[in-house]
């Protein structure tokens, strides 16, 4: 933590944060600059909750200079982590390809998607039991169901299976049935949910919440992972933007920057991101060519009949195409599906 | 709903869709343009869930013309509404004034700050008992205990109580010790939780999120007044910008839209918008001259001591001094304290 | 300007850094955390200039510990600025007041607006003659002559001119014929046409950019001061968000944080904010509340037959009604009209 | 044009709509819904112009249904088009590559810059003779000597030298010197330098602004073009979001929705999105698998002694390795360098 004087704080100003600091135990180095006094405090800064230096007299601002997520971070594992998911690993050479419905609709629909998705080269079958709706009056899923006819699928294809849970009530169904849970965007800073998925142990897919920074992001998967779960892997699906010819505006960028701040796995998701199946296959090989160790991406039977997302969903044959493309750009990078 | 279709979009598609509305038992209304074709969709619009119209041939886009939220729009509720908790009526000429500190961490804390803001006109005391924190490592809040301590203040001061509630599991003992429940931003689209409040009965007041639009916010509203209980009330407690200057970026519009488009009233949290004590009172200011039915305030009786959001909250005399100036401003725009 | 050291960076890292402050004069202070180190700068900043010390082995960043503007911060000149055009002062107790049409586009018009805004208390005739419009299609406005008519006009009725300035070529024109010239959101990092308004002593507008944060603008303030013209006014006109309920998120809080950093006098322009003629009161209000020094409002005899913003125009009768309302929360806030 | 009537608006609210669209010489074609009736309009809607049906009576929005572009459009060029500058071509099979320092600082320093982006296989050189800078105290160019520096460099390396122009004043110098214009981000709606290089007739790049969208940016496009100048080359540089850890969001879904709403070819800058020499690479290859028609990429011979945007330039031997990264992803998606 760096202190910041104020252009014009006084010696007794200075001597009063010199001073707190000490009391708890912590030192301070001085920089008289020509205009403003920098404070420098060594030790550890968690030995300042509730100092709250910036209400002192004389105090302009406060300077972190630590990231708040250790576990997270890539300081503490500099050679990165991988997450191994019942054998399939996330975040070595081989990228992991995740797929399947937005919705889980029926065991039909299920079943064309994934054998669809199996056949094109996925590992990892996706779908939504449960859904967050922004409206009320819009589907909200099959519930369990959805999780035991991803489960059955999953069995009969040789598909790992992926869903999102959005209460920690439905965590012990959801771990029964799912081989790795998603947190979704809304729920990035549900806290309660990260710390119970973090108690489960069972591997997380993290996504960004669309107004999140990638600080906060880490902080985030730290909470997980301070419960001892270190299956984190996470995923960047488009933030928040004033643009609006896309659903999100998807941030490819933090590709490169989780690589460099955090140990965890980052995969891509184009469909969210696109919000239209036009713009998903482009995305897709940006996030890969970025260095993305994968894709989760939203593919229907028959996206025309999908009860949700519907404008976003890639067909079976699309998808197979996207795979051949993702497959090619891979190599390109040094990877391999 | 419009559908627009491509230009370049032949005489079969146009049919295909029209085709496609009839089926569902829906009217059709062409305006053949001299570049494009527009098809006026006629009748309930929940009748083409999973049509996905978007996909069909020809089809450029589906322009929505309704609100999706009914109960919580202006439309259906012309006078508005107000909101009562236990005598105190939100939404009427008299603003109503909520203040307390950011959290509980004593009863000897949250006694001064409530006789401080008893003193100074408040209505409500508020307090966080669970604290929805950024990182796992900072100061989480008291829980059960911090609901407890707020209620016994309450009795003893005459103030409402008001205090924010991070999951479901908290409702029966939050709703015991609280007249009134509040859903924090992050947690505006946790859609289990609305529901549950909805279920609940008890008055809610429901922050939009820092990255929510209006429609977003008033769709939530309409969570838990779908489950039967109206009495709901917004705040407005700033967005996420690329400015760094503030804490979040106040949307004082909100105020002017929410009134044009909603029957709930609407309040203004000027604390965590400004993230500095400094700002506090000009954006509580400019909230009321906007037309806010009141504000809610972070006090503390010592923000120096504080475990969180130290530098945005307010000293006693700090408050009774904005109380001040709060009810000459409520007065020019015709509103009382 | 601080130096942050990576954790891991070697002693080696650190005496490079300090020997290149040193070879440019300026001093090194160390802090030496127990997981980085700190270098602490002292002295000219400016001499750092192409150093980059952000590329030298074991740098993690520099944070820069003061603004880059001198002569519009508030350090320089505590006891802030006032402008003074041509007797009219703006920066002191009483608001200053400009309204007028969003294009001229007749001198009846034009006439009309101004007759109606001197009598509701207008202090400046406001109005478009060259107009910065999104497509080369739209109106772009009477040019040359649009100056004249609103010179005309201002002398009959007694009000100052101000008037957009899109081009360096037309400063001597809109020299001669305005009091005080504009610089819209678009050009408010147009550094040539800064300059060269810098450069004519005329009173400024300066409004802010869309998407520049406070930091940003104050900067492109002190571009026009550092010619010599210390005439400088800013106004707050809606930044950039995700929310499209309005046209822009009118940025209130910027009102506290320029009175903080700054000397100059800002106003609202809550027009351009709200895009819609209804917001245009409450936003107003609320600007007045939080300190503005005064209010830009469009005004159009008639909206419905405006070239122009016609949705967000004020009709004469709505503005008067306005200016009441303004007078009434000016001295609910120890100011007045 | 449709124009949406309110819920509530009468017989006489339509009929007065209809009215004056048949006065201006335009169809209409009415949708009664349960709900709302929709007016759609046939004919050209430049009849329109000062008609203002968002302020008639029982009218609650008009949505326009096409582009305000049409040089710029897909539709009216679906073939897309190719810009030829001095023979070489952008647009086509082949990738473009443009490199240089971000400001020309001196003919030595050009130089060397030039001959190792040649080698590297660019076929551009780039640099800035005058160059915009947030503060008036920052390095602002070496104007037009920056120029004639990069012509002699160019000629005698066979590169074609693009440049931006931050001003119409330097339009002929530049027209001389370039092979290119360069419109800056900040420049992007500086209406009057926009139709003045569309006089000129000058190859044009237009990058986007930080905060303007994609239709925005079309129609800057658009006002070149109408001048009757078609060689307009689109670049994308990263928008302003609230994250910080780059110094803009790239947005890389600019690449397909450009390629479908529009003919002109795209190129991508990833230096200045990035911020960061070690993030520019990751996203050069995003925005070639993205589909992008080539890469601008900011090259110094020495960056730790550049004068501006040091810590994202690249060195040469880093700009190298990324050409070959480059060649790699562009043959895996279709394309060559």
């Amino acid at each position: 933590m760096i202190i910041l004087m104020k252009t014009g704080s006084t010696q007794q100003d200075i001597d009063a944060v010199v001073s707190l600091l000490k009391e708890r135990g912590l030192g301070a180095n001085l920089s008289t600059g020509s205009q403003a006094t920098v404070i420098g405090v060594l030790g550890d800064k968690t030995k300042l909750e509730g100092a709250n230096l910036e209400l002192m007299e004389g105090v302009e601002k406060c300077v972190p200079i630590m990231h708040s997520y250790k576990l997270a971070s890539r300081e503490m594992t500099p050679e990165g982590r991988t997450v191994n998911v019942g054998g399939v690993v996330i975040g070595g050479k081989k990228l992991v390809m995740m797929a399947g419905p937005c919705a889980v609709e029926s065991e039909e629909q299920v079943r064309e998607a994934a054998l669809g998705v199996k056949e094109a080269g996925a590992q990892f079958l996706r779908g939504g039991a449960y859904k967050p709706r922004t409206s009320p009056y819009a589907f909200q899923g099959l519930e369990d169901e959805g999780y035991r006819i991803l489960r059955r699928v999953g069995d009969e294809t040789g598909l790992k299976v992926i869903s999102e849970i959005v209460s920690h009530d439905e965590i012990d169904v959801a771990c029964k049935y799912c081989d790795m849970l998603q947190i979704g965007a809304r729920n990035m800073q549900n806290f309660r949910l990260l710390r119970e998925v973090g108690r489960s142990g069972k591997p997380v897919l993290l996504k960004r919440g669309v107004a999140s920074t990638i600080e906060e992001w880490l902080d985030a998967a730290e909470y997980i992972m301070s419960e001892g779960n270190y299956n984190v892997v996470l995923c960047e699906r488009g933030v928040r933007t004033f643009e609006t010819a896309t659903r999100n505006t998807l941030d490819v960028s933090a590709v490169p920057v989780v690589r460099e701040r955090s140990c965890l796995p980052i995969l891509i998701d184009p469909s969210h991101a696109a919000g239209k199946a036009a713009y998903v296959a482009p995305l897709a090989l940006a996030g890969v060519a970025a260095g993305a160790d994968g894709l989760i991406v939203e593919v229907h039977p028959n996206p025309r009949t999908a009860r949700s997302d519907a404008a976003q969903q890639l067909t079976v044959p699309a998808y197979k195409e996207l795979v051949e493309k993702v497959s090619a750009v891979a190599a390109a990078v040094g990877r391999e599906l």
